[in-house]
């Protein structure tokens, strides 16, 4: 199959995982898929493992026995399908797209890894690990789970074709997302003095963070910033049976409660353990508490020196002519990041071009599938 | 009765409505008890009205057809009673204290007003207006009614027996209070410059409404302030069946929702008619759009002039022997600012000394309970 025919097969099969996480279909039959086709393809000597996350999901490995050289990774699960397709969201080409969820966030990478594998096999090309990963669209336990257990030796060189539009981005900044809850002081309205308004204690706390953000850009990863993602405040009332509060919202209330979600995207300037001291110090301060500090995502920056990266910039001038890298500093989260920060070794993506991911109508630029193969072919050197 | 027997008795009778005005009893019971005891104290020649404000409930209004020239008006509905008391809140005596919801706020000031009432029926004095009237403690529906559908001729000075201390209260901020929706753009937290955080938003509004009050303090009545008292903020996934937004607060989301509730306390010198055009420029400024902005509270601010208010002088002087003011910069909202607004008479607040109002144990001093009626029946001539 080429890569254009393995990506709509991988396409056709539904792999989505709820935003939440909480239902599937997940990955399963993707990965069943993957393992199947190597294991026709490659040669016996050839490992297949696969590598336990939860009961039912797992991770493939693939290598044949040597140490190795470069490492190319993809995640198996998309995004929620979602309502608005005007295309088929298991696959449509049109002109020269190719729809269907998951097309460019990243079934075509993983067809152009697993067409990699089979290349380097076919030539006897050692060092070529591939990981094909469940769950990075919610809570990332795939590479979390790769990296807690996996006690092989490392590689050289991660590549990740996550959609980049074929440029190369050897960084992004890291990320902490957390919840917390300030707790103030209800009072009367017409009394401010007599109560500590806990929606004011939250800007403080932003404005805090800003200022701890503040002058901490880096040259390539850019400017760290705060984004609050949730709040709920007003008067405690009482508690519901799920032990959330029932929230007094009268004018002439002061709200003694407020809860949030804030993200932190981090150059490697911004001191992270620090974001839990500013907001106590910033509550404390105002006369507030913290009540609840819960972080869910802490994710380090990772910035691959360019020098690292020789051979992907060879590979994109021999397919396309010319030397391009994304900019960093407009990056989302990458599942690289884990193995950048766990290994230290040098990471970058470099993947097809696409659009609408994770939106309908999600597309990917069939042209751009098949040289995403050829820039990898040449990095293995199976065009040597 | 005694004045206090008269607080016992009310107390006694249950006439709370909950927080939200939805359900009662309401203050039916206690309008039935204060018009038939009226009815046997007072002689025919005086008038004893029920002016309709809902289906059920009513004010009463007291008079003897002569032109008013001290109106007493008092609420007769109570908030609700609550958790936590350690003593009865339908009343009970404990040393110097009567305790009980209402007994403070304000059965004891309903009660030296039925006795000032009787007190200037048995004298034959003239121009006497007594005022009970419902829903004081939510939507202020009892007020807004008498104020709309009263056509009589106005008194030359109002005076409501809240509980003041003793001291005379001569004014107080207005009270703007209103919901606002602010709409930005959704975007993904990687890149904060493509989405427009509604929650920042809002930041911005608080702080342009923090600004507009910014040196319009007033000697008597204060500093203008603002109260967020309820935030809701997170990127809207869609809409449930009572078409309120389901919002994701996940980290790497650019909120685009935020609906707030605010309220502006007010001095003479703040433009209450600019409050909405400062949340509508700040949002338009920011690149966000205000969906809803729906006003719940318009009241002006009153200041009496203390020259208007000799008699309450006089009367404080006579039993306490002194004349206090309280600070009306940290007086609440009182119905007598609808008055004091829609007919600019003189207006102040005189009453007992209490404590714990609207919270468990509630009580009201005993001794000011006698005080204030005397302090009354010098006010209307009784004692002259």
């Amino acid at each position: 199959m080429t890569t254009l025919e393995l990506t709509k097969h991988l396409v056709s099969i539904p792999s989505a995982q709820s935003t939440k996480g909480t239902h599937g279909p997940f990955e399963v039959d993707v990965a069943q898929f993957i393992e199947q086709y190597l294991r026709e393809q490659l040669p016996e000597s050839w490992v297949i493992e696969r590598q336990p996350v939860t009961e039912s999901r797992y991770n493939l490995l693939v290598h044949n026995n040597t140490a190795p050289e470069v490492m190319l990774l993809g995640h198996m699960d998309v995004v929620e399908i979602g309502d608005g397709w005007t295309k088929s969201s298991l696959g449509q080409v049109v002109e020269d797209k190719l729809y269907g969820r998951g097309s460019a966030d990243m079934k075509a990478g993983v067809a152009s890894i697993m067409h990699a594998l089979v290349a380097a096999a076919e030539k006897n090309i050692p060092g070529i690990f591939g990981l094909f990963y469940c769950d990075e669209e919610y809570d990332f336990v795939g590479m979390k789970t790769f990296v807690k257990d996996y006690t092989g030796p490392k590689p050289a060189l991660a590549i990740c074709p996550e959609p980049t539009g074929m440029r190369i981005r050897q960084g992004v900044r890291g990320c902490f997302e957390f919840h917390i809850t300030l707790q103030g002081k209800r009072g009367h309205a017409a009394r401010p003095y007599q109560g500590i308004n806990a929606y004011r204690v939250l800007n403080d706390v932003v404005v805090g963070l800003d200022a701890m953000c503040e002058g901490k850009d880096n040259p390539d990863l850019g400017k760290p910033t705060v984004n609050v993602t949730g709040v709920r405040c007003g008067a405690v009332d009482g508690w519901d049976e799920h032990n959330r509060p029932i929230l007094n919202n009268a004018g002439n209330v002061i709200p003694d409660y407020c809860e949030a979600v804030l993200e932190v995207r981090m150059t490697p300037d911004v001191d992270k353990e620090g974001i839990r001291d500013v907001v106590e110090q910033v509550a404390t301060k105002a006369g507030a508490s913290l009540t609840n500090f819960q972080c869910r995502f802490d994710l380090g920056s990772y910035l691959t020196d360019k020098s690292a990266l020789v051979k992907l910039e060879a590979a994109q001038q021999a397919v396309i002519g010319k030397v391009e890298y994304g900019d960093p500093a407009k990056g989302g989260y990458s599942d690289i990041q884990l193995i950048a920060e766990a290994w230290g070794v040098p990471c970058a993506l470099l993947g097809p071009s696409g659009g609408k991911m994770h939106a309908p109508d999600e597309y990917v630029e069939i042209d751009s599938v098949e040289k995403i193969t050829e820039m990898f072919l040449h990095i293995i050197g199976s065009t040597h």
